[in-house]
């Protein structure tokens, strides 16, 4: 028998509360039954929610917390009132002290990277933690980080980000070798990318860890051309709401087109099932899930939006990166590298590090 | 009647050559004939082309160069082989000598830039020019600047976009007070926005010449929730390229959802007006062209692989901002607040000046 993966759960995040939260526990739990979940919030409410999905009441704790963390609290502000008391940090803290293999929110991204980082602390060899997404693609799916832990990058975070890609994705899509592009702007010579070809001249001489490809430009994104995108979190975030928005607006022509006339509204009805398809393929919530990189365990942000569908494929991933040891992987990564680091061949890579 | 606007053309730009640059200037001749060309390139295979266009050849005259740009120069390359005499350069010079209005080329962006950088210099209280794409949304259209001039932005660059970008939105969109906002990400307090913040600041009391609406995301640009986007050039490019990248990856979806079935291909048949609407309205084409703004004149950038159709686009593009007077609205923004700029009441914005 398996040993089960234990998630803890932070009940009160999220735009709708426990009631979407637990239900989409349920739904997980379902297609993994090897999960115990470890709920933390108002135990009163938590309690009754769990009335109705008896199967997740049989495979969760419950910890009480009185504190909730707003969906629009500043970082600082959730540290400050939160810490050590809130359903995020105690969530947070289960992965600490080893109770539990991961921890999943959809509270707001700050406050919870803030109290991750604060508790957790970076791996060794990482100088600081970065948001992983996974981007469906024209080939399947891509890693893409930083999506929004932090804003610029120097080419010593860009290297690490690339390994802790990497690792994600060997999980993920079960590669030995995913090869590595770093975003950056089709123009030459421009100023201020220093960092960017500063990361690409050290990741060409990372062949054992990475698989670096080169440059890539936000087309190559959805195109599918790598499987891990690294980039710095202010452009990785604004790629990340672009792509979104655009497949909305494409999404919102393609209706109104649909019922403009009665032919095209009779060939809807002749083509519902492709189009059931292409729902589905477009839907935000089959790639429902940042995955924190970089700290000593492993936390999982779900869109605070999503309904119980959505907050389901966060879980699932939680269990997914638990099952395939990212942790070990990501570790593995930094490892097969640390000869050279030790070597200090780069005294330019061990200066950025000071900015960082 | 009406002076006409005279086109400098770079016919030896674009992926393929003079026969699509003049194909497409003809097209956008049959659109406004009171525009008058002057086509820079080899005269020998320009005369050739101009044979299966004799309307477009009637209104241009032709000035032989005999140096090409490449697709792949550097700017630097481009600037050492080709000033004073390549197309390229010609076309950008026919506007310093106001010999034309407007100079348009499907050659390469950076060459293009750092020419027309060189040539035309910075308008007066403009400190770096930028590139305005105009982007397709659901409300209609918005500017966004810059999408690749320069990488980083300082607060000061920051609100010239701001200032420029609402001069071409007030001239494309015909409102008096366009909305402005600022992309920024939407996690609260994390380090290194410290130039979008500060440019907020500013904006908010440029009540006079800009119409700050605030801080947008990336998903607010397809939604059209305000008429201009201001960003510096790399998070510009990475949006642009992402935006464009996603529209391909869901067009292929549709198109292969479309085919599946026999079903879903005798809907195709019944709705294949409201698919040919729907392909116009996603058709990168008719967004073609990128405005450098903050110039002594005006340079309009072509898609270098576009065709006829798309370049006609560009020079429609061309034509609209010299007839409604795009330098002159500028001017006009940048003198509206002078007196504020004048008094020097912030220091830290002049300070911010000697990084750019």
């Amino acid at each position: 028998m398996t040993v089960p993966v234990r998630i803890a759960v932070d009940a009160m995040g999220g735009d709708h509360g426990p009631e979407t939260v637990l239900a989409g526990a349920e739904i997980s739990l379902g297609r993994h039954p090897d999960t115990a979940f470890v709920l933390y919030g108002d135990e009163a409410c938590v309690r009754e929610v769990l009335k109705s999905h008896p199967k997740l009441a049989a495979a969760s704790r419950i910890v009480h917390t009185d504190v909730v963390v707003g969906m629009d609290d500043k970082p600082s502000q959730a540290l400050r009132r939160g810490r050590y008391k809130s359903s995020m940090w105690k969530a947070i803290d289960a992965v600490k002290v080893h109770e539990a293999d991961v921890a999943i929110s959809a509270g707001n991204t700050g406050a919870l990277m803030a109290m991750a980082n604060f508790n957790l602390r970076t791996m060794p060899g990482i100088s600081r933690p970065a948001i992983a997404a996974i981007w469906p693609t024209l080939r399947g799916e891509t890693v893409v980080l930083d999506v929004g832990a932090s804003i610029g990058a120097t080419a010593k975070s860009l290297v690490e980000m690339a390994l802790m890609g990497s690792a994600m994705a060997r999980v993920l899509f079960d590669i030995e070798k995913p090869t590595v592009g770093l975003l950056n702007v089709g123009v030459e010579e421009i100023k201020g990318v220093e960092e960017v070809k500063e990361a690409a001249r050290i990741l060409r001489e990372e062949t054992v860890a990475v698989n670096y490809h080169g440059f890539v430009e936000g087309n190559d994104i959805g195109a599918g051309t790598v499987d891990v995108v690294v980039t710095e979190g202010f452009s990785g975030n604004i790629a990340l709401k672009t792509a979104e928005g655009t497949a909305k607006q494409l999404a919102s022509y393609l209706r109104s087109a649909m019922s403009r006339t009665l032919r095209a509204r009779i060939g809807y009805l002749f083509a519902r099932d492709a189009f059931r398809v292409l729902k589905e393929k477009m839907d935000p919530r089959r790639a429902n899930g940042g995955v924190f990189l970089g700290l000593n365990g492993i936390v999982i942000k779900s869109h605070g939006g999503t309904d119980a569908e959505g907050f389901a494929a966060a879980v699932d991933l939680a269990y997914d990166m638990v099952r395939h040891e990212l942790l070990a992987r990501i570790e593995q990564s930094l490892t097969s590298r640390r000869p050279q680091e030790i070597s200090e061949r780069r005294p330019e890579a061990a200066g950025a590090e000071g900015q960082s």
